[in-house]
Parts: C-alpha cells; sequence; structure tokens
C-alpha cells in the first residue's frame, strides 16, 4: 500500500488516464497544440424537457486553482514514479485555456456544447474530470429541484437532504445548485453560510423525547425562540402533538410568533386536512402546515391532487441525491485540434448509435426567440463564423430525423456563450446566486409550457445549421473512408 | 442575501435544527445532560442480504476537528442572529463525548446500532447530521462494491465513476468505500494520493481522436509508457481497434508490456469474444480484455451468462452513487437520557409503522458465532448490563415476528462495538485500508452463502434478547398511556 499523502486540492482530481495521456502527447511534443473540447450530454435527465445548467462557480475555484500542490509533485514522483522531466513539466503547469460557457442558470438541452474548453491539448485533457464531476451532478440537482418548483408553484420549497447526501460536497453543492433551480433555502448552515442561502429549521423528533412530551418541548422551545414551527409527529400527531402546538402557542401568545407544524410521517393528505381544521378552529388560520417525508415533484403532486393541505414543503433524500435518476451524463469530446502545420481540423468520435456521434468543430450556440410572441423557436448550433442573426429567414431541421424541419423569421438569435477565462485568465465576473436563481426563472419563461410538463414534454429543436450538419456528415465519411483504407490494408 | 463566509471546516455542516434545538436546550440548562444516540438503518440497500460499514475515518477527523471556527462564528452571531451567550457557548464547545462503533468493513445489518453516540446531549445533537451524512454514503457504496465483488469472483475490479460522482468528496471517499467492498482500485489519482489506492488508467477516446486514427494513437501510447492498454472502440472495435492494438504490440514486442485491450460501446459479449479470438489467433493469449460501460452487478452477471471474454471490470456510474438505489436511511435515534435526578432513562419514537419504532436504551450488539461450523447463527442485541457469551443456551427470536425462534448452543459472542472516543479523547487506532478491506472478507465469510446471494437473499436474523424485547414493550406501553392521559386531560 502506497504512502499517504494531505489532501490539498483538486488537481489531482482527475482519472490517472489523463496523466498518462498527458505524459504521452508531452513525449510526442503535441502537449501544447491547441485543442477545443465540447462538454455536453446527450439525454435530458428525469425525462424533463429542459435542464438548468449549475457548476460554473466551482468550476471556476477549480480552474484558478490548476496547480500540482508539493504533494502532489511528491506523490506522482516517489510513487507513481512518473519521470523527471514530466514532473517538471507538471509543476509549472497552469491553465493557459480558454473557457466559454452558458451561464449559471441557463435552460439546457441535450446535444448542445454547455462548455467549451479551448487549451493547450494537455491542459484541456487533465481538467476533463473535475469539470464533468462538478457539472453532471449540479446541474442535475438544479433541473431536479426546477421539476420540484414547476409543482409546487409559488409555495415554499425547502432543501432538507444533507443527511440523505452523497457525501459532505454533494450536500453544500447541491443545496446551491436546488437554491438556482427554484428552491429557498437550506437546512444545511454551513450552505448558509458559505453561499448566503436562506437557511430554515426548527426542532426534531429527539427534542420532544428528550422532553418526554410534546408540550414539554413546544414550550421550552418557544421559551428559546420568537419563531415557532412545532414537529408534531413524534408520537401522536393529531391526538398529542397538534393539540400541544395550539396549546403552546395559545399560552405564549404574541410572545412567539406561531408559524404552524411540521409532518413528517404517516398519511399527509389526511393528517394536513385534519390538522388544518384543527388550527381553524383554534383561530390560527395563519399557521402553516410544513411537510417533509421522502417528498418529490410525483408525490407533492398526488397529495395536491387529494386536496392536502401543504403550505411548505422540505426536500430531502429524492431531490440532493435525485433519486429517480442519480447521474447526469455529460461528455466531454474533443471536436477540433491544431494539425502539425498549425492550422485547426475537425475531430469526430463515432458510434454505432446515431446520436453518440460527436458533432465536429468549433461551434457557437444560438437561442432562436420569436420577435413576437417572445417564446423560443429552438436553439441553432452554427460553425464559429456562422451569422444566423444576420439572416432574415433560418431553416431549423432535426438533426437526425433531418425531415423534421421549420423555416423561422423575424427572430433574435441569441449567443448562449459567454467567455468565462481567455488565454488563462478570468473575464467573467460570477454573479449572486440571488442573480442566478432570477435568471434561471427568466430564462424558463423564453419557453412554451409544452416543454415544462413533467410527464411527456414535447422535445424542445437543438438543431444544427446546414453548414455545421454539413461539416460533420463529411468527417463521419473521411473516418469511414480511413477505416475501410485500414480494413482493406490489413489483407 | 447574506455576507459570504469562508468554506473553513465541517463544524457547521449540520441542519439548522441542530442548533436552535442546542439553544433550547442551553436556555433551559438541560444541554449537559447526558444522552444516548443510535445511528442505525431500518432497511438493507440494495434489497441485499448484508451491508458493509464504511464511514468511520472520516467521523474520527470530524469529530477530531469538531469545533466552530472565527467564521462560523461571526456567520451564528451577524447573518444568523443568535444570543451572546449562547455564541460564547458554541465558541468554547468541544466534542467531549463516547462514540462506541462497528469498525469499518464490518458486516452490519438493519436495525442493529452501527455507531452510538453517548454525549452531553446539546454535542450529541449537534454531530447528528455529519455522522448520518458521512454513514449513508459510505455504506451505500461498500455495500454495492460488495455486491459486484460477488459477481466478478477474483477478477479484477475498479473504480471507474468520478466524472458522474455527485461531487467532488463522493468521488474520493465513494472509491475508498469501493475499495472496503472489495474493489481493486481506482482511476482517482486524488484518492491514490490520499489514501493509498492503487490508480489504475491507460487512455481515453480523444487521444485516438488527437491521433486521428487507432494505430498512431496507440505507438504514441506504447512510446511512453511500459505498461499498455488500448482503448479500441473509438471508431470500429473490431475492423480498426483490435488489429491496431494488435499490431503495435508485434511491434513493440518486449518494449511494452501489452496488458490487454479496453471495451467501451458496443455489446460487449460479443466484442469480447471476438476480440479474444483475434488476439489468442496473434498469439497474445495473456492479453487481458478490460470493458467498462455501464456495468453493475446486473449486467456483469448477465455478460458472464452469455460467455463474454472479459478479464477485468471498469464500473462508473452505477457503483459510484449506487444508481438503482442512491440513498441509505440510516437515522439517528435517542434511545436514553439523563433525568433531573442524574439516573439515565430510556427513550422511544413511536410511529404507526411497528417497524420504525425504535429500540430503547443503552445496548451492545453481538455476533453469534456457531463453534462447530464458525458460521454466524444471527446478531444478538442487548441491554448494556447482558452476558450472553456466559449463557449456555440462548433464545433468539424475531423481534416483530416473535413466534419466529431458535434455541442456539455451543457459540461465542462477539461483542462488535469498539470505543473510539472517549470522554472526547481517541483511544481507537485507524486500521490501514488494506487490513479494513481483509477484515470485510472475512467477516463475510461468517456468513452462510444464502445470506450473499445478489438476488433474494435469506433475511439474516437481528434478533433482541428477552429483557431487551420486554423493556421496549414497557416503553410502548409508556406512551400510549401518556397519549391517552393527555387526549383524556383536554376534553
Amino acid at each position: 500500500m502506497n504512502k499517504h499523502y494531505q489532501d490539498d486540492g483538486l488537481t489531482l482530481h482527475t482519472d490517472l488516464y489523463q496523466i498518462n495521456m498527458a505524459e504521452a502527447y508531452f513525449r510526442d511534443g503535441i502537449h501544447n497544440r491547441r485543442a477545443v473540447f465540447d462538454l455536453y450530454f446527450r439525454k435530458l435527465p428525469f425525462s424533463n424537457g429542459y435542464a438548468i445548467f449549475a457548476g460554473l462557480e466551482k468550476i471556476v475555484q477549480y480552474i484558478e486553482n490548476f496547480r500540482f500542490s508539493e504533494t502532489d509533485i511528491a506523490y506522482l514522483r516517489d510513487e507513481l514514479q512518473y519521470a523527471e522531466d514530466f514532473i517538471q513539466f507538471l509543476q509549472e503547469l497552469r491553465f493557459t485555456g480558454t473557457i466559454r460557457s452558458m451561464k449559471e442558470g441557463e435552460v439546457v438541452f441535450n446535444n448542445e456544447p454547455i462548455l467549451q474548453v479551448e487549451a493547450p491539448l494537455v491542459e484541456a485533457q487533465l481538467v476533463e474530470t473535475a469539470l464533468l464531476n462538478i457539472v453532471n451532478y449540479q446541474t442535475l440537482i438544479a433541473t431536479k429541484a426546477s421539476r420540484i418548483r414547476q409543482v409546487v408553484n409559488d409555495e415554499l420549497a425547502l432543501e432538507f437532504g444533507t443527511r440523505r447526501a452523497q457525501e459532505t460536497e454533494a450536500a453544500i453543492w447541491g443545496t446551491r445548485a436546488a437554491f438556482i433551480g427554484g428552491f429557498n433555502g437550506t437546512s444545511n448552515v454551513r450552505a448558509g453560510k458559505i453561499f448566503g442561502l436562506p437557511v430554515a429549521g426548527t426542532h426534531a423528533h429527539a427534542m420532544v423525547q428528550a422532553y418526554h412530551d410534546d408540550y414539554t418541548a413546544f414550550k421550552k422551545y418557544a421559551e428559546a425562540h420568537k419563531e415557532c414551527v412545532f414537529l408534531v409527529d413524534t408520537y401522536d400527531t393529531l391526538r398529542s402533538g397538534v393539540p400541544a402546538a395550539i396549546k403552546v402557542a395559545k399560552e405564549f401568545g404574541d410572545n412567539i410568533n406561531f408559524n404552524g407544524i411540521r409532518l413528517d410521517s404517516g398519511d399527509m393528505a389526511f393528517l394536513s386536512k385534519e390538522a388544518r381544521r384543527m388550527l381553524d378552529e383554534a383561530g390560527f388560520k395563519d399557521a402553516k402546515i410544513f411537510a417533509s417525508s421522502d417528498l418529490d415533484e410525483y408525490t407533492i403532486l398526488h397529495l395536491k391532487a387529494q386536496g392536502a393541505k401543504i403550505d411548505s414543503w422540505g426536500v430531502g433524500t429524492k431531490l440532493i441525491t435525485a433519486y429517480d435518476q442519480p447521474a447526469l451524463g455529460a461528455v466531454y469530446k474533443l471536436v477540433a485540434i491544431e494539425n502539425e502545420q498549425g492550422e485547426m481540423e475537425d475531430t469526430i468520435k463515432i458510434s454505432s448509435n446515431a446520436e453518440k456521434v460527436s458533432t465536429p468543430g468549433r461551434k457557437k450556440v444560438y437561442r432562436i426567440i420569436n420577435r413576437i410572441n417572445h417564446k423560443s423557436e429552438g436553439d441553432y448550433i452554427t460553425l464559429w463564423d456562422e451569422q444566423p442573426a444576420e439572416e432574415e429567414r433560418l431553416k431549423m431541421f432535426h438533426p437526425t430525423h433531418t425531415y423534421i424541419s421549420k423555416f423561422v423569421t423575424n427572430f433574435d438569435a441569441v449567443h448562449l456563450h459567454h467567455v468565462i477565462f481567455e488565454d488563462g485568465k478570468r473575464v467573467y465576473e460570477l454573479p449572486e446566486l440571488v442573480e442566478i436563481q432570477a435568471y434561471a426563472k427568466q430564462a424558463l419563461q423564453l419557453l412554451w409550457d409544452e416543454y415544462k410538463r413533467s410527464l411527456n414534454p414535447e422535445e424542445y429543436p437543438v438543431d444544427l445549421s446546414q453548414r455545421c450538419w454539413d461539416n460533420k456528415m463529411e468527417n463521419i465519411q473521411k473516418v469511414k473512408d480511413e477505416v475501410n483504407r485500414i480494413k482493406h490494408s490489413e489483407k
């Protein structure tokens, strides 16, 4: 077993093959060739009609701190035994490339580059793993949160999942992503501290147990806190919990703000209706009912359909782990690389599955917005030098089923990429989290409701320009010819 | 929106309600009463017959560093506006309690305390969230890895999931947990560095694309690296990739160790059989076939059933996210607390669901091992002062279906808890990771194969002693009486 080294940064948070490729490039002298990688996912999560991009802030932190630490170098040298000249090279290495990305909170779709890295080959390669790790998770959670926001409408939605999150970073970056997707706050105090997220929470069953009964526990809580929400299901919700909450609220009167009760188990539809009736009868019509018990967009929709009297939703496990689909499959594909002559050359990754074939070339992504109704007609991916905004009439066609097409006129073509790093320098100012949340909300307004339905949404068009499509077909043909040539020369 | 503070520790990695309860206890002066909490889960993950406990090492780190930092205090004071006396109290707070826990790598079951915290109420409460966050995820992944280990037998299994993990900590602690569960290594270099895990990996599709063809890429790789595994599916596995790998292996001869090829897409059963034939015909009978493509215990079992010729398994997404059940539901329940007279009093949490009722009292967990066949008869939970090892004949009965019972004689009763912290001081030395892995393997040998089947395993007995069971029933009755009393006094 190897020696252990101190954990002091994320630069080694990469797959070993990235370093082995880096060494091969370094030996061959091609490590500084300019390369362009696209980061995108092929399938929307949860069969949703859109995704909400999150992760850029952590990517910025990661890139700004990209340097192999002393312990990284010691490990690579002494344990993995890389050659000294390569070690020296890594020691000096900083990120000097350009990163273009959509904004955090942007509404994004499958098969469009969310983020683009253009950098010396070796740098672009080494950052792949961390970039994917960050984008995949945070985008997944922002999207899940947005789905839940669609069903709770404008009611309070709080993220309560830390104890079930997949380790500590998921808890905090996940709850931040949930906020971007439309949540109002979190129970995680650390996330409140470092991101400025609103934090929420009152007490647990343990407090009721510590005082042996609901009434004493609620009273003790009220003696210490002005703002009170009592958890009523420790022993018996309707026979003990709710009556005790009402009793304490009456006794304390204006000394507390009796904000309501929380239900955490049992049949939420039945209990909430009964509790509502009891609270109303006792004169607490403004007291809210908070619910938290393995909730997600499906259970919430069903509770609402049954007329549950719930005002606020605490969502834990199902949100913070994206329980029904706990991974987004974003990939990072080489789309162009400098050749021996110093010219950029497009590259492609072929697959027997048509949808898995990458789209070659350095590209731009435009959102095509109808000037009359201010709704989006779809996204339009072009080669680098195209100017769709200057065209009067745009032909948009499905990139796989090309016979599905439409012509668009009177539109704005909004370029969705922003330059985040230029030649290694950050040139983008990170927005405040509230701005990101507001941006996501606004970006969703461009979408017809048909794309936002949580079940069976319409497929949003993500189309290639004619030139971009032609270029892809040419590259596919080139690979086919090459494979045939090899096969024949083998015979 | 709040001010942002530097992220400098995990002490605030807790739910807000823990701090609000802490304040209520502090105001009431009961914060230092001794409390006992059990950490356990109610249901085994993946319908598996057992789980593998992981997370203790990170818990030790967390507890040893438990103190509110200056920025924590500033945030609590300035943003959350807790009262100054309580702030002062938190500032001085350290963990002074006792933690008893099963060893990492232990085979654990539902409804038995894996870990026990006995501490001043306020301390035990504040650490709950982080403890659950850590144990839930790491135990889940160790268990998933162990399931996969059961189907791959003694073949090489590598963890490749960083890019799909739920943020950065899940990637590294998850791969460590996978090692505990029986994996051989990881692609994550940072995990290699900090935990001493064996790391593995050669090259990606991007390298083949960068050189435009398989042959050139493999050659360049071989020029830089002695140990070679070539990824053969970038363009066409059987027509281009495998032939190119064979060609390079022949050309380089003894200059490289041609360890084999990796398949990452397409029909693994078909491709592996064809590739095996081609490698064998070319004289590379020792070259291994590595597979990696959305694998888990189910796909591996089916590939093996179809006679796939795969020697080594790279498992990513499905392992590192525990895709088919991405959360374990461990809970942390108060089971005893000091009363006003300074005596310990048992507490219970009631639920309409029988399996959700907690088991009151400070308890011990014994594994009852048959001295003849050295297999485990089940786990046996007792009250603190029982000595099952001294009994000649043990009655073991199902804690819910009490008519299911058996008598055991000629057994060893092995106490599974170890004291990790005693009055705040660590008294336990953390084992090396290889020892933990070896311990897990050995602990599994105590189990009959029937409990280890990945589909529909037998239910392993986790039983309560008669006294422990009687005590639970008495506590349930006490709560029922109390709820009735309240109800009647309300009328």
